[in-house]
């Protein structure tokens, strides 16, 4: 029977557990230690620790802290894992707890973490999305189901503390580009609400007090939000301390390339099973810098697809630069607008982005001065079909509800 | 038997041909006139117009005259087809001629024309391609071999002049924005090289002066570089003058995503079978803005991919907010540096990435300050297996060639 | 949370649980009634009821008492079902118990059960399948492992009376042509390991002298062992009886096409997530005889095959009619001698057969005399490359073990 | 510029052309000789040589001469090959004349030829599909089209004299158990339509006398029908006299599994586009007595199926021993009725599952007394929607026209 490394309890706060933490830093103590070739259990909260509920309401995104995210379990150790080895993660499994088979996706408000189409979306608004089986369907978001391509948003090891300077450095440097920036330009070390795991005392208060936020993808993979990084696929990490410090959370049942919504794919509480090895020196062998992957053998098949291009010209008619940000905003709006064709919100349409199997490709990079992205729009996962036709699109979707939505408080 | 409305001759020039035009204009004549439902084959010009030769220099690619490209067949109006319809068009076929059996590829020199890693390879570059069938390989890069994503990199139906100045206007802007950039923020209109196709007199010279260069893909499609716009797709064009007139040339053997060497995909003269159908009122009807397709049923198959992540921290430690474009940059050179490993040059990493099936994600664009893209690269085109393994890697591709290159001239 | 209708305990006896039964007959009792739109959960037993063990000696295998199989979870009712119905179902999802995360196969004795390749294979034979998440491989076979395509191997409604009938009185007829065969033609009711369900005392007695047994998939799907009726996939199902009565069991981890060797997928103990609906008059409006069904969306997707290739010419050279089952069987064995050219053993390789998901396709039936049929042997499950090439097999599987034997007690 | 092998001319008895040849004999003379590793085209008749003609008339099929088929391109010899090698074939491409863009299926008279299904379809239609680049569509069933998975019905290396003596003899054998059966049991020699090639006066008469007839699939390939050698395959022939001797033709544009209307796919005429290697020794080596192969990468991909099952009971009630065969055609026949419920005839039904890409997979064969099979119909070849709803069939096709039919003569 796999050993369940980290157990965690819903009922109680992340931070009473101290086999989770919601900082990177180099001196995070090991929670376990493993052997190549073993495989093991950790159970993840949800990456809000909790702060999102079952319910009607959006009011609990519009007033989530942020600064607590991401509850990571973790870190484990891997004998024999130094610096400079690639440790080989095979994700073998991911499921969620009997009594929390449910999800949520949700837009920040703008004043209080935004999101790609923010300026559309300035409120707060939130999903929930019930799982039945390996499907899930929404009560807000009517005739739409599908397979939930399920991945861990964060995985990776720690940072040395070299690597943690470099990141702190570069990231206070755009920030202090623009400080008033709303939403900011990068998150930074903040340790009133950091959570070290088992550190103690002052060496906990230093290191929280430099702690990298675990927001952005890094040199060592991190939130790095790869719907394709689902249960199956096997990861090559760099290795950066003695014993590796891998830790994961961030759960999501499903999300769209991109995780345009932020808040963000079907985030879940749940758990993962993962077996490691090592490849000794594997980033001089293989030149590795960030970490690389093999997709999984079995992932939901939605073929059947309906594509939108969108080009760096933005929805005010500003021309930029090869820039595929823009041009995939460009491809999402597109692919919004279409949807409320067939009776959908422009809430529930961008919720759907978020959160289904949709596929982000980049197209044209080199066109100047227009980028190129698809945004790929599966078909089956609808009860109607949304192929288009001579007469324009005859049935509509049965729709009497819509993404909850909070206002911003006066 | 299907009729060839375009016919060309690879031993003439393409200025020769009046069924040829290089610029968008409202007031390019129709070639030809077909009915809702017809099918028809149009022959087309590799983009350059025949600049590229099949030979061991890439001094053509260094010489090239891209004020000239792209050259385009047509356009071809059809019966009934109105401002605001949605043309339909289903890419029945795409060939090759017998005796043109073979397509180039290149870097263009950063001074005339550049590229995606133009810092990285800042001079012309060239690889010639063989067609077997439906399989290519390269002379210059040993041990690949794949079956052809065959595609137009462009084609779409004439701007009306609205349009036309919208795009001359924000296009302009951007240019001026830094006129003496190298290479130049964008391509202006540059009557010395326009073909008008059947204009002539003072209505071709004014409709030179003013027809957008085909090089940015726009709200008509155009030249998007989509690899998956391969034949058996179908494509909903916006119309915006009346008949549509579809123009399409830029054949493509192959391309990865991105189009990231610029010169090009492997680049072909070919012929092209489609057939047409409209959706009246199209463009309201589904709120289109952009072409949307249907992606095809029949497709090359590698399924087997090793993928690399990028993040929009530069090659030189710089942190960019939120670029796609910056973390795909990264993925592509951490995909360069791997195949290094296995033997191959750089020159030629960079040359199979941009010809072969490789796909490019959009993997995570909320996560401030990096963006998230991946790169898969099939293992499958390769003769030796790329898959890590603790060994690191034991089999080298037999490799005594490299990828021409010519250096500026002085 | 979804309701388990169906429990049950591994360490008792499942001739103890009312809720299982091991015959079709139309008066078993529903042990529960749901509503169209429902989904519930049942627990089932291995189709043997824990006869064979998880150790390293095949005796269980061959002293295993068939008469007793399938021992069937269920039956259940759906409200408002009618004879002519179809009774949709949705498997949402299959699972393992955490205290039994294993499977076996095997091959029977030719004197107690037999199997496709009995005469070559004659003895009882049994490998162990350790689950590790989706994940599966077996002590006694190494170099193999693969996701599993898990489904039920055995699920259907039950049969009216006039249907049990005709399956008894037909069966009969083809065992009465050589009532001394071993393996015998057909499998007749047999009272004394007959399990009943719900039903007791003389109407129990009565109704397993006359109960189908459970081994032959018939016109109510049944014991069809279809692999592709895995998770995800919906069935329509004829109703023949006032409630439908749905009952499934035979739950499979992984099977290849045909489940050549009988003992038989990888057989296991575990649970089932169904949602049931009803299509009205269903049989009549879709000219439904035996069940249809859709694929399921996400299933293993191992697609670089090698494809071995049967005539209807049998292995000692006689000629057959058209005959598809001597064809698959000359492809099994063509694909049995290719691995042992990589260091497996027969039994090994002929446990891979019935393992893994290898296709089987019908190829040509109309050549005569000769039929037609291909083995499809997924490459990607192999730690070694199984492509021919050159030189011959170069690298052989490290095999030190062997698929455990028992004779025949004398 | 690739070599064209063999040149047909279409307005000419494959008679007059000395590289064609419809017998197997060892001593029929290459047509030419290649070197490993060479690429090559062969032209070739359609399977009659041009017996059924593009009209609405099914008079050709009924009067069909099948002692003259199938007319094959070669033998081509390979340099260096011998006896116990394997021939590795890659299928480069396959097309069409431009002059000849059509194909034909057909069932034949149950008195001339049968089929599958002839008890149900005992007289002798005929459908006729024209070629749109890789799409097809007959304008005698409408509402389908579909991308061929073109492939040669036909292909393998001459058998050595010992072979084919074996064949004659067991063909023989089986043939003499039921001489007067009609549709014969076997196709014996048959001198007077023989055409052997350059092969002439007494030799090529004795030659014709025993020269086997190409219709089964032996252990050389030969006639196999395998849908899945299509465009793109790799296969592995072996050798039984030097030089190998390749043969091909029976070119078909699309074919379901079983080819289940045995006139038969979608026949053409064409050109084929091979390159041949050797592996020496390659019998021994990988243990291979008949063909294997490796798929394509680029197929059709139809994922959306709908399956129907059938079992070894035949369509009277009668029970059959696990009998693949019988389970098939049942699959077949449910499929056959389902189809007419969205209006179309038995018989447009027929042809679409002789036609299109379906698939047969063998799914059990253990499950005493009845083997199960199944039938994969790709949903998306239709105009309409096929999948079942609660309201039964709502949408039909819109028909007007049958298969043409012609009776025997009396």
């Amino acid at each position: 029977m796999t050993e369940t490394i980290v157990k965690i309890d819903l009922s109680k706060s992340a931070y009473e557990n101290d086999m989770i933490h919601n900082r990177w830093h180099p001196d995070i103590p090991m929670v376990a230690t493993v052997k190549p070739g073993d495989d093991f259990i950790m159970e993840c909260y949800d990456w809000t620790g909790g702060q999102i509920e079952n319910n009607d309401s959006a009011d609990d995104v519009r007033d989530v802290d942020l600064t607590q995210v991401h509850f990571l379990s973790g870190p484990v150790g891997v004998e024999g894992a130094e610096p400079g080895d690639l440790l080989v993660v095979d994700i073998l499994d991911i499921g969620t707890f009997e009594e929390s088979n449910w999800g949520f996706n949700g837009f920040f408000s703008k004043n209080n973490g935004g999101g790609f189409l923010t300026e559309h979306f300035p409120d707060a608004q939130k999903s929930i999305w019930d799982f039945n089986g390996m499907f899930t369907k929404s009560r807000h978001i009517p005739g739409v189901e599908f397979a939930g391509l399920i991945h861990p948003g964060l995985i990776g090891c720690l940072p040395s503390k070299e690597m943690l300077d470099t990141w702190n450095e570069r990231e206070k440097g755009l920030y202090d580009t623009n400080p008033d920036r709303v939403p900011a330009l990068a998150t930074l070390p903040y340790a009133d609400t950091a959570h070290m795991g088992r550190m103690s005392g002052d060496a906990a208060k230093e290191a929280a007090a430099e702690g990298a936020r675990t927001v952005p993808p890094r040199e060592h993979g991190g939130n790095c939000d790869i719907k394709d990084l689902s249960r199956g696929s096997k990861i090559y990490f760099p290795v950066y301390v003695d014993g590796g410090g891998l830790s994961v959370g961030d759960l999501h049942f499903s999300q769209g390339d991109g995780e345009i919504t932020f808040c963000g794919a079907i985030e879940m509480a749940g758990w993962i099973h993962l077996r490691v090895n090592l490849v000794k020196g594997g980033m001089e062998k293989y030149g590795v810098k960030n970490p690389i992957f093999k997709p999984s053998p079995i992932t939901p098949k939605y073929d059947d697809y309906i594509i939108f291009e969108g080009i760096s010209v933005d929805e005010y008619g500003e021309q930029h630069y090869l820039d595929v940000h823009v041009a995939y905003r460009q491809a999402c709006l597109n692919a919004i607008e279409f949807l409320t064709k067939f009776g959908y919100t422009k809430a529930q349409s961008y919720a759907i982005l978020g959160c289904a199997p949709v596929q982000g490709h980049i197209s044209g990079v080199v066109d100047i001065p227009n980028a190129c992205a698809t945004l790929w729009l599966p078909n089956d996962i609808f009860d109607i079909d949304l192929n288009p036709t001579a007469d324009g699109p005859m049935v509509q979707v049965e729709n009497t509800v819509d993404v909850p939505l909070s206002k911003d408080k006066e």
